[in-house]
This record gives C-alpha cells, sequence and structure tokens, in this order.
C-alpha cells in the first residue's frame, strides 16, 4: 500500500512526522505500506509555483490513500487567489474526487473539562458529521464578479447537487449510520433553497433501501442551534459542502480540544485523504509544541477506512488513549497535574503506547 | 404612529397579546399609538389562502412599524412552498425592503445558569448580529430544478450580493457599532466564494468612513467555532442573509434562553418589522405557558428604533429586568426558588413593573 505525505505549511510537517513514526513503528511490526512525500500549499507554492503541483496530484493519483498536515501561512494571504495555499486543497479534493468528508465530534473523557460548554451537556459527545466535499456551492459555476444593466457591480456564486451526488453521498451517510447508533439527520435548509428541497428528495429516497436507520430532517439554523443546546441528541449529520463546514467545525470546537480531530474524505472507492481538523496554525509552527494527536487519528483513520484494517486502527488509537491516560498532554490540552510535553515526544508516547 | 399587528401562529397570539398589553399601558400614559391587527403565515393562508395576504401587506405598507408573533405549524407542513407559513415572512421582509435584521445574543444575569456554556464563558454575553435580510441565495435567480444533458435532475440556487446592498448594510453595521463597542467583525467565505470576496472589498471601503470602529474579517467556519470557543471577543457581527441565519441562532443560544430575545428587521428608514427570535412552537401553543418577554422587547426595539422613543423603550426594558428581579419566570426559564407563571401573568408582571 502506498501512501502519499502532504505535510504542508505551519505546523504540518512537524504533527504529519509524528504520524509518520507512528505508522514506521507498525511497519517494523508487519504493515505493508511505504511512503512518499510531496508539497501542498504554500510549501507547493514555494517549491514549484502551484499550491498543488502537478507531481503531487500525480503521486497522490498513483497512491492508495494521502496523509496531509494542514495548509496556509501568513506570508500567503495576499497572493491572487488561485495561487493561495486552500487551492491546493480544494483542487486535490476534487482531483481525487473525494466527496465523503467525515468529520468526527468525539469527547475524550480525558480532556471533558477542555470544553466551553457543561460537563453534562457534552459528556459521552460521539457525533459523525458526513460533509459532501466535491459539489455544493464550492465548485458551482457561474461566478464572479460581473456588471449589471444598472452599471452596478455584483458578486455571484452557483450552489448546486445533481441526483447523483446527493445519492452517492446519501449512501455513505446510511452505510455510516449502520454502523453507529442507526440515526441519521439530513441538514439542509429546503424551506428557503430549491438546491436543499432536492436534497431532501433524494436523501428520503435513498433512506428506503436503510429502513433500520431513523432518518430525520433538521433546518442548519436549527442544526446550529440543537450543537449548542443538546448536541447530543446527533448520530451522524449528513450535509452539503457549506452547510458541512460550518456545522463541523461548530461541532469540533464543542469538544474544546480540537486538537484531537482527525477526518477522513473518500473517494467512491474508499480511497481517501486522511488530516486533521484544525488548521496550520503558524503562529505556533516549528516550536515543537504542536498537538500532534489530530494526525495520527487520522492515519488510524486511514487503516480503518482505505486499508480496511480495522485491527492496526484500533491499535493507534488505544495507544493514543493509553498516551492520554498515562498524563501526557500537549499545550493546547494541558490542565494542572498533567505532564505537558511537545509534539515529537507525544509523538514518541504513542509510539510507546502502541 | 400606526403599527401593524401580526400575531401569526402557534404561540404568535398569545405572545403578542402581552406586548401590546403593554403598549396600550404606554398609550394610556401618553405614547402616541394606534395598532390594527393582520393575518400572516398559516393564518393568512387559513383566512385568505395566502401567507401573506394582500391586505396584511396593504397594512403593513401603510404602517410605521410592523409587531410580528412567529408563523408555522405542523397542519401546513405538507402545503406546496408558495402557500407555506415561511413564504409570507420572506415576502414581507422583501416586500417592506427589510434589508438590516439586528438580532441581540444577551445573557440576562438572572438566566444565566440555563445557557449550556460554563458561565464564565457567558456571563455578561452581549453581542449584535446584523444579518443581511433580503439579498443573497435567499432571493437570487436563476434557480430551480433542471435536468441536465446527461439526463440527470440538478437543484440549483444562486448566492449575489450587488454592491449597493453590501454597502447599505455595512453602514448600518458600522453605525451600530459606533453606539456600542466599536468593534465589527464581517463574515464570511471570502476564502472559496466570490459573493463573499466581493463583500469583503465593499465592507472594507465602507470602513474607510468609520475610522473608530475596529473592523475584522473572519471565514464563516472559523466563526461558527469561535462563537462557541470564545464569543464574549464579538461586539457586533455583520453578515449575508444565510450565514445570519445559521449564525444567528447559534448565538441566540449561546445564551439558553432564547424566548428572551427580540429582533428587529430594518428598511432604509428605520420602519422596521419586530418579531421575537424564536419560533412558533405549535406545541405549546393555546396553553398560556409560552414566555412573552421577546415579543415584549421586541415592542421595546420598535420604540428604540424606529419611533426614536428611548425613554419608552428602557421603560420597557427596565419592567422586564424588574419582573425578573422579582422572581417571576415562565416555564422556560423557571429554576427552583423562582416563582413560575404563565404567558398572560408574565404580561401583567411586566406591566406592573413599568
Ligand atoms: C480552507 C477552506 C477552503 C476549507 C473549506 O472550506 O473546505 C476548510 O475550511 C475546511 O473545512 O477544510
Ligand atoms: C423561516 C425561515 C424562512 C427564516 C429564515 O431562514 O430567514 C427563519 O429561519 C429566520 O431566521 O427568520
Amino acid at each position: 500500500m502506498k501512501i502519499a505525505v502532504l505535510p504542508g505549511d505551519g505546523i504540518g510537517p512537524e504533527i504529519v512526522a509524528q504520524a509518520t513514526k507512528v505508522l514506521e513503528a507498525l511497519r517494523s511490526d508487519g504493515l505493508k505500506i511505504e511512503m512518499e512525500h510531496a508539497y501542498i500549499g504554500g510549501a507547493g507554492y514555494d517549491a514549484a509555483g502551484d499550491p498543488l503541483p502537478e507531481a503531487t496530484l500525480k503521486l497522490a493519483q498513483e497512491s492508495d490513500a494521502v496523509l496531509l498536515g494542514a495548509v496556509g501561512g501568513y506570508q500567503y494571504d495576499n497572493l491572487p487567489r488561485p495561487m493561495r495555499p486552500e487551492q491546493g486543497l480544494l483542487r486535490i479534493r476534487k482531483g481525487l474526487g473525494l466527496f465523503a468528508n467525515l468529520r468526527p465530534a468525539l469527547l475524550y473523557p480525558e480532556l471533558a473539562s477542555a470544553s466551553t460548554l457543561k460537563p453534562e451537556v457534552v459528556s459521552g459527545l460521539d457525533i459523525m458529521i458526513l460533509r459532501e466535499l466535491t459539489g455544493d456551492i464550492y465548485f458551482g459555476q457561474p461566478r464572479g464578479i460581473r456588471t449589471l444593466e444598472n452599471g452596478e457591480r455584483q458578486g455571484f456564486d452557483t450552489m448546486h447537487y445533481s441526483e447523483s451526488e446527493i445519492r452517492r453521498v446519501a449512501h455513505v451517510g446510511f452505510q455510516i449510520a449502520m454502523k453507529r447508533g442507526k440515526k441519521l439527520c439530513s441538514v439542509d435548509k429546503a424551506n428557503v433553497l430549491d438546491t436543499s428541497m432536492f436534497w431532501r428528495e433524494i436523501v428520503t429516497e435513498v433512506a428506503k433501501e436503510y429502513p433500520q436507520v431513523e432518518l430525520s430532517h433538521m433546518y442548519v439554523d436549527n442544526a446550529a442551534m440543537q450543537l449548542v443546546r443538546a448536541p447530543k441528541q446527533f448520530d451522524v449529520i449528513l450535509t452539503g459542502n457549506i452547510f458541512g463546514d460550518i456545522l463541523s467545525d461548530e461541532a469540533s470546537m464543542l469538544t474544546g480540544s480540537i486538537g484531537m480531530l482527525p477526518s477522513a474524505s473518500l473517494d467512491i472507492n474508499n480511497k481517501g485523504m486522511y488530516e486533521p481538523s484544525h488548521g496550520s496554525a503558524p503562529d505556533i509552527a516549528g516550536k515543537d509544541i504542536a498537538n500532534p494527536l489530530a494526525t495520527i487519528l487520522s492515519a488510524a483513520m486511514m487503516l480503518r477506512y482505505t486499508f480496511n484494517d480495522e485491527a492496526n486502527a484500533t491499535r493507534i488509537e488505544n495507544a493514543v488513549k493509553r498516551a492520554l491516560a498515562q498524563g501526557y498532554r500537549t499545550g493546547d490540552i494541558y490542565t494542572e497535574g498533567t505532564k505537558k510535553i511537545g509534539c515529537n515526544a507525544m509523538g514518541d508516547a504513542v509510539v510507546a503506547a502502541l
């Protein structure tokens, strides 16, 4: 199995190094993988003048999975949009057909106090957000800035979803729900948007093939409220690209420790790209203080979803839990009475706990 | 001054009755108002086959302000979309040109424990969200469900904002910020959407006329996170229609007592529609247990923003605070040691406290 490793920018290289360290440890134990590195984001721009260099996309296409760090940095903020780091991200998602973005919001009992919500509201929180990732207003045409008949300028974008786009991500959603609590909440804005009305129609149709899953529909504004009011009501949330962008970030922050949250973006054959839910944190880059656990847990997701290697996925996840139980913490999740360690040491702690 | 009173559906009639009771009390004290009732939402459909009967729009147009309860009820859920209650709402907003939607998220010290967030995170919370209300993907054309060349169906909508639309709501935002903490955070998705890129450009331009206001920009996914992480960092949030729909609901839920939150929707001359932030709650309608305070506080906003009557606005707000201080609570905000009363009795308590 071949893994394309794309560290990216900011803390990307240091957190990815910990995840590859963990994968190396499993390899010396018999896991058959090979890893190759390439540039993406600002690092791609610096190396090849392009946030997604051709060689990187080619490597990703030839690999079975991609392990990504994060992209973005202050020095790229004033580049023209096509050269900006996040364009590398958007293009690799589209280029690899990664339409199914899985974003768990899981509260680790040891870290419960990090949440800004009251313990009784979030204890045991375990939501899986499934965000469609290659459609919607992110990629819809036409878009741009045009001049209206009255001479005024207007910015515009197009939201759209076709039947097949909705159908395939809905199937993924129901299949995930089958393996979890068998509850799927589809989030849209069907009282206002035609795209959403159509989304709801197709999701309802697909639901007939999964009679054991309890399907509900919720408007996005209400979902944003309910995540704050009573987040444990949710099992799997299925939604489109833009609503998923907003809700998955909101949901991950409910845990208070976004440094712990991995993500997976899958294509139709479960080939995937795996990355932490958090960003590139340029302010703490290179200081060996970043939390590598979200990236390490992303590697675990890779073993589970793309390599179908549940045993090694669980082994990594248990090692992370053990390191936490032993009291090891990076600065972002540190509380009195625990042992504060750096990024590299945390990687070592997980390897030791394997 | 003429007020169009539109009770709407569900708990609408009972909560609006308390607000008009408070206004009547001020009238006997010299406030010069006259009120006329009309149907909207499901009530409009029942009475005239239209969620916004012509007579209602006409009354609203001829009035100086509109006091609205809420719209929506289970019995209307399966009507074709143009007949659904919320279409009455969307059409009256557009028909009256109510582009500036003010949604305060304010934590009442007496009700702090109702929040699902930790007290230190939300105590003293006082955010004003300004949501553009007549543009964006809510009203953009073209939209619908079309058949693609390959025979597949596709739902689609158009997001757009013109320069003048952004400019006028930005001015309102900066003016509100001037009267508050002089901080304005404009929320968009400029790293992905052309509409947002244009939004950011125009807001930045308008900012030059308000050098005393500190302007920042934030992506909507980050804003959804920051509202959970550290909501007190915000003073005024300015955003478009769809992002504002989501973020204002999220922000209001941070207080835990959405039954307390009023809203105002203003046109270019400060003519406005005033309504509680919460919905029509059909499950508790007619039981005299709904919380009328958000509606009563909406009447206070009406006096402040449309009638320029700060004295009477403050008088209502102080009366509400006094009723709370006296321990009166409707069921939704009740806690042990306080006095649980009904909707009507709460209206009386506020009148008594005037
Ligand atoms: C960087 C940005 C383009 C991206 C998105 O909006 O998809 C990010 O917010 C994410 O969620 O991965
Ligand atoms: C009912 C619905 C159309 C409406 C909206 O989305 O604007 C509501 O959610 C609101 O915020 O007032």
